[in-house]
């Protein structure tokens, strides 16, 4: 069988959903999966559908330029649809941390993520043994503040050449330019280590030790010109005490970190995320 | 507007939902959520609308007649369409332990419940001072193993002069009776102290405290003739160290009760939870 | 056997441990829990002890005469030595909420918390009908903005009147004033609606709503002039999605203020907390 | 400064915690974290310190040869004293599964793990390429029914030639030797993909399926001869609901057996974990 997954977002209004599931049902789909979401004080609606059909006969630009035609454009919708088992290119952003890294390329050595990691980028070499360990590529592009802007269209070339669908920021410790963030709109994943809105910035475990809070967290994000301030994907949380120093904290959120960053990546590679309003629709 | 919720739950096929979307705007209602699941090992299928309706014209039975014609008879449905406004009358039963009832009847009092609880019925006198506190009629129906079936009658009698519609075992010490349980299947919700199925019967808390356990946890179920072995609806759990005593898991414990039960009777309340194969739907 | 809890907090010095449990062993206590914490940065010792001592020939006044002249003062320690039997006097601040007030009420009814609760005050008449269910004593002092300086007045008027030991704001309205907070420093117990710092002020659940947080959370802290700023005692937080209105989220956030402060309320009725730095430490 | 850590056992007695206190003051350590526990149903006692001591004059087995004369010997104490900086030996036992020995050389390579790990071995050959990619001597030792008695002997010649202080099972998919058991008693940690004791034995996640539970687990516990029954070390769970299938629960379940595990190692080589009466004391 072949499987597609259908996003639509759109603004609400009656008889979508029969529309959309009378049109499956017409082309002789069966819908083994359905979610929706309306926004009630936006009047938005959102539907992720999975839908299997007989290998023969399957063509997905006709079925594409039919929805087009017969859906998407009267409902006046936003929308995608993909075949499952097509696996999205992802390049991993890093700079000296490693522990994200790692447990990245171990998920996706054991098979957990349904993607492909082309290349992995980095301003430092520091990270490069850490991916030949995983025999991936290290592109190493240095920069400075002077040369950033250079530095940026490298980046660039590089995730052109690979055909990089969306990007992990894996703790790399640079401010992504807003070229390189207007290419890849809610494809640029990042992870924060506290639980925003508490703690932006730089040295959240410091600033939540100083705070004496009994919980810290991580917060993986969509990326947007505001620091820290993107669509959250998903977040977690871990109970400390004042036995806990600040090391302790430090060390307690990488778990945390690895968690959060892997599952926002497996959301958004299994298309269950949609971004509008600055938040997101997980159809988890 | 009139709001109304649908359950439906039948072997899988194609066009379920198309038809059953078509049928709702096909008579002016709008979907305000969709929820399904189909268990493919089983292929079963089960969905949950709810819908709003104009009020001038909507006449429930006409919705049901025609529901009944249209969709359950060709695809061979179980299903239920419920006024949302429609709340679901309780009857509590308890024997000493006081912590749910309190909770139970707080929650209630503060309109955290969509229920009515017109009777408390207890096989010791104990709790009809909370009961009076809440101002909610107490029914004493002592028995012993002997006078157990007439205990039951009693029960019975005074669950159907009530019109009563589902039962909750707030810490009730007593074992149902299977004529009950018939009467009210899959409608009378046990809270049990342990994570079940580790720990059924007895004194869980001591087996937990015993066996070095570093979770505790409480289930709530549907109750079957086989003990602590119906359908669970929702668990939850908290930490214990080699530092509490079994008074520490108790009153840990505690808390896991009131918040456990309070959840499935909210779920039960709001038509959330199907039933089958011993296990649950829950559509949260 | 009589029961006392010694709190220390003082300068680290070499040998304080060994000093002190040398002194419990020398009048004959035995110690049955010792915990203690220094705080590396600061260079600040905590320990908290229980002992118990043989009926006889016990005397409170002579230990801590004793504890003083040949621990406290050689060390430079802050103290206190209290009977574990003695429940601290608690009175309730409440405004409209009624959700966390039935919940205390509840628990101190099933004996859970180890306190007297004397007296509710509140500036309005809502809740006066939950005090009289749980027969505790409620007092009405309203005030304006005109008016707060002799509404305080009468606040502690009350307060003295019943020896009230430590206050809690059950979802209480109002900012606490200057006199007030210097009469019961680390004494007065507030529940913020949010994990702090993330949200403070007025309507944290709207804000969580707006920014698309996953997690919603709840803090109880003792309070400081500085609005929702004091020494963190406890929090939690519970996930919410993309399909949960504010409505849900206020629902959601109420069984987590409930749980919180219930929590909070226990370790200082217990003597486990320990104020320093606008940090607690918790010995749990 | 040298660290030492040193661990105590025996029955309760008065003036233990004064007399081992004392002795470190007088041999000039500086405690830096004591907690104790006493088991009040099995009279027993239990502590856990960290001193430090100046460079010069420090010499650990005089330390040694005085508590055993001064305090171990007159308490009747099971006691340990150990060097923090001394790094335990782990031997890696596995199978086929590779998420958990990925998860472990990970935080081992990022310098988590206060360990060395100088082997891993397994009955087949499938994961020494992930041995490999870390640069860890693999040791394959294949056996059968038939010859599972010379293959534990190869077994333990390695652990001898390697000084292994201790083992962990990474979802290691054979049941250990009493022999091996017996060298290494309260030294092999294994994990368990359920939250024991619900679900022991084989297929765990199939169990839970079927019995339609809300929460799975995992635990990691020590070895004994009773297949799944050991003393607990540490156990987590996560919420699962009916729309997950079999193998979204062994997916969820990855997550926690490494989290699990790796806990209980940091636990172990910490020499955080003591154990009686088939429980462990974990001071963390």
């Amino acid at each position: 069988m072949n499987k597609i997954v259908i996003l639509i977002h759109c603004s609400d209004q009656k008889g979508i959903i029969a529309a959309v599931t009378n049109y499956i049902a017409s082309i002789g789909g069966n819908i083994i999966y359905l979610d929706q979401h309306v926004d009630s004080d936006q009047d938005v609606f959102f539907m992720r559908l999975e839908c299997e059909f007989a290998k023969d006969h399957f063509n997905l630009d006709t079925i594409k330029d039919n929805f087009s035609k017969n859906l998407a454009n009267p409902f006046s919708m936003s929308w995608s649809i993909q075949l499952q088992e097509r696996k999205p290119r992802m390049a991993i952003f890093v700079s000296k941390y490693d522990h994200c890294l790692y447990d990245i390329l171990s998920r996706y050595s054991t098979g957990e993520l349904p993607i492909e990691i082309p290349i992995i980028i980095s301003n430092h070499h520091d990270l490069s043994s850490v991916a030949a360990r995983f025999s991936i590529p290290f592109h190493h592009i240095p920069f400075t503040k002077e040369t950033k802007e250079s530095g940026e269209k490298e980046q660039i070339a590089v995730l052109e050449k690979y055909q990089i669908d969306f990007i992990v920021l894996a703790r790399y410790m640079q401010i992504i330019t807003p070229n390189l963030i207007a290419l890849y709109q809610n494809k640029i994943i990042n992870i924060h280590h506290s639980f925003l809105p508490a703690f932006p910035g730089a040295k959240p475990y410091h600033s939540a030790f100083n705070r004496g809070v009994k919980i810290i967290g991580a917060t993986s994000h969509y990326v947007t010109e505001e620091l820290d301030e993107g669509p959250i994907i998903e977040q977690d949380i871990t109970r400390v005490t004042h036995s806990h120093s600040i090391e302790d904290f430090i060390m307690k959120g990488k778990d945390l970190e690895r968690m959060v960053l892997a599952r926002a990546i497996k959301l958004h590679a299994e298309r269950k995320t949609m971004v509008y309003n600055n938040k997101t629709v997980v159809f988890s």
